[in-house]
């Protein structure tokens, strides 16, 4: 049973609703908009759909065993980083003719970054180098979105709501999981973090990464489609 | 298991089904209605959902442990009121031009009333320093509605059926989120009030700020679609 | 676990499980038919999926404990009652003219003839004042259904779908909530009854009452509506 | 926990994956085709929603108790066999002009012998005349399918895709459902069956009469509609 | 409770909540695309629910008991991989004449070897018959995708688009099925394999199998329909 004074319970339970809710939201979403946003905002609805998952799941174990270590979440993120990443790729490409080779270049970045981390942080790896990885993957795909092919999206001719939205989708990005990677940093060679304090960090950030960047992402395509 | 005679139990189980089947209500008009209508009713279908994962859960809560603390509602608050607070701007904006920034005043006045409102429950913050923001937020918001900006929804050109829609959802918003506040005033600054009362006190109001609240907005959507 | 021979267990799972398929028939039906007849199905959607959670939760009920105080269906029965006089109304402000004022009359009779028949079987309330508010209510909306208003849809121009599927809704009605109330009666005045058999009835009643009572509106909904 | 050698228990597992995944993709074709074939679709589509919501549940009971005794399925039968049956009137019906009295007689008549079917098994009722009314109603339905009203599909004017559907699915209906009447003849009349030899067979043949049944219509309705 | 540190563990629940996220994309795609593309892309969304179901269960059992063999994977093979077979036929039919005997060739093949590959691993056959059945099996289903009548997906008119999703798939096939084969050959007739690294390797192939195969078809689907 939830304590009526455990904040940390209770952010993990509005994580999970919100995300239960938001995934039905963009799906929905997908049946409105033109073509083209159908593909990035069911992306967006099937990570929403995961982290609904497995954070029902964390919640649970919160409430059972009084603890939700960090490294529960890399089962979320090894998932839905990744394709949150890859949204950007579709936007771009739907926008202006682009490379598949970026398609693969960001995954790849992606996918190994979250990896490492999760090894670095499972201990099967050396924590340093795994941040080093980390830190590595974080700063290329950055540099894809900033001045990389993905941000041709400005250079070219692409509409004012699609601009605006990669341009907050990508500060949502730069500064949500930028997050992580400063915790990870803290918990390794400082003298640790409170772990009750950095879920409530991280479900908060979720929701930035998640469900604001997903309402962006809609709101755009909605607008773009002009639907609403 | 549930208790033949336990009115706040049996109101409990009533309101996370009703919930449910607004939700799935709800979603179902997004198809139907005109584009500028699938936005705020995917809200309130939102609202709906998560309303519905959090008090079947509380209901296990009340039926396992016999107790449900006013605390958790906050969990279900600090999502679904500023949302349908924003179901407000929505609605403005589909029919005349509003700025943007009205959007971010409501959002964040709703935000910081429920988190005072929480913060003061839980006694992590004054209790009368909480209840002044919560009320100062409140009336802030009703400003809004009935004398700001969001009120232009009747001086510019909205049809018949918008007015009215907005009139009665304006009105549940103003009678129906005065009972937490007046509960939170009786708790906290006279004896204290019953638990079990005050809960089905809520369960009903619920019903009403979001179930009658969202139908009223499918009524007008549908008929101002010419759907029905 | 149901026991092979448990009867009164095969029937609250079958009405379970009947009520599922049938919201989720009922709700696909939704998108097929003319726009007057999506709001009724939905309602009767709603219905359903109302019926589906409480049953499954009160199968486990019977399964777990043994019994299923017929005060248990009052949760489901003060929800999906009401809606479903209310389908009446819909059906006829589809066809002709009618007053909203017949909506909040249906409305306000239903819910008030449940509520007295809780109040009374819970002993919140005199059981004889209950049965004689509950009765009184019942022939008041039988009245309104035969020669009210809502009788209109056959004086006007309704065509023969809508009134060969409203004489059917309307005598579904009649008989089948009839029998809550004679059970009232014969539990209350007379010598009570066996809790297992009135179980069996009144879930093959509510079979009748919603799922068979949606089919005739869902088959008259696509004929009219020229699909099928 | 399911033994890995437990071969009964992977049959009732993998009837119930199969029968949600059976449901969620006739619903979803019921969007796709004609309006004609919409409803023995989704009809199908409910049959198989409610087969999944049955054997999940005997599934649990098996791994739990080790045992699923064969009344178990009459709750399931008991819904889903008229709903087959009566998919073949809708066929006929959406073919040519066809009495609404046939669909009468095919839904009492399977209803009907299933009931007895019920009764005899759970010895409520003589089996032997239990067996005499099931047979009597399953050769009056296969009269009606081969010989009968609904026979006139073929002379009619129906297009080659109805009638090869019609063929085949009469044919898995008069296999499939001769082995439950010949599994109870065996099991009331010679020396009793092996309960989890019948479990496997009984599984198999709901994959036949509901899966495979169902995507023949779904190939047809889909042929007929041009869609695919 | 699933271990921090048990990577097992893990990829089973990342396998479940990536299949759920995949099924509701694959059937959301279905109402995108064109006409043709719909009956494949809802056979690999219920391939993918399928999985989902089985393997939250496998978690459970990983979880619970601490094991999870080899033998609770056939459940859910063989329902999906005749399925995914079944894929390539539909994508074939779909572009060229092709004669409905390779359909029935297609699904017999796969569903004998699976059967014989599970009635090998529990040891009710021979484990070297199983696996030359099984091989055999694979060989010959690879000689139609290469040589045979499948394969004439390139030789006729098929657009680029399709002639590009055929070749991944197939290499998928070839390469992600080669690896229980394998799994199989190295578990009987070697010595054994380590049942954690098993898991985690058939959890991989299965996304690979599954989820990126189906991503393939989607997205050749999308193009194809000219959506995206």
């Amino acid at each position: 049973m939830l304590q009526p004074t455990d904040i940390v319970g209770g952010t993990f339970w509005l994580l999970s609703a919100g995300m239960a809710a938001a995934a039905v939201f963009f799906f929905g979403g997908t049946f409105w908009v033109a073509g083209k946003w159908k593909t990035p905002l069911a992306v967006i609805g099937s990570v929403s759909l995961v982290s609904a998952v497995v954070y029902f799941r964390v919640t649970e174990t919160w409430i059972d065993a009084g603890t939700a270590p960090i490294i529960y979440r890399y089962v979320d993120w090894l998932i839905t980083v990744p394709l949150q990443i890859v949204v950007f790729y579709l936007i771009v490409a739907a926008v202006t003719q682009v490379s598949v080779a970026l398609f693969w270049r960001l995954l790849a970045a992606s996918s190994l970054m979250l990896l490492a981390a999760f090894l670095g942080d499972a201990e099967y790896m050396n924590t340093t180098l795994a941040f080093l990885i980390w830190a590595a993957g974080w700063v290329y795909i950055l540099g894809e979105l900033y001045v990389g092919r993905a941000s041709e999206v400005y250079s070219k001719d692409a509409n004012e709501t699609t601009r605006i939205a990669y341009f907050w989708m990508r500060l949502i990005v730069t500064t949500g999981f930028a997050v992580p990677l400063l915790g990870y940093f803290v918990d390794n060679f400082t003298g640790g973090v409170h772990l009750g304090g950095l879920n409530v960090v991280y479900n908060l950030i979720d929701i930035l990464n998640k469900i604001v960047f997903g309402l962006i992402l809609f709101r755009a395509a909605m607008k773009d489609s002009q639907v609403a």
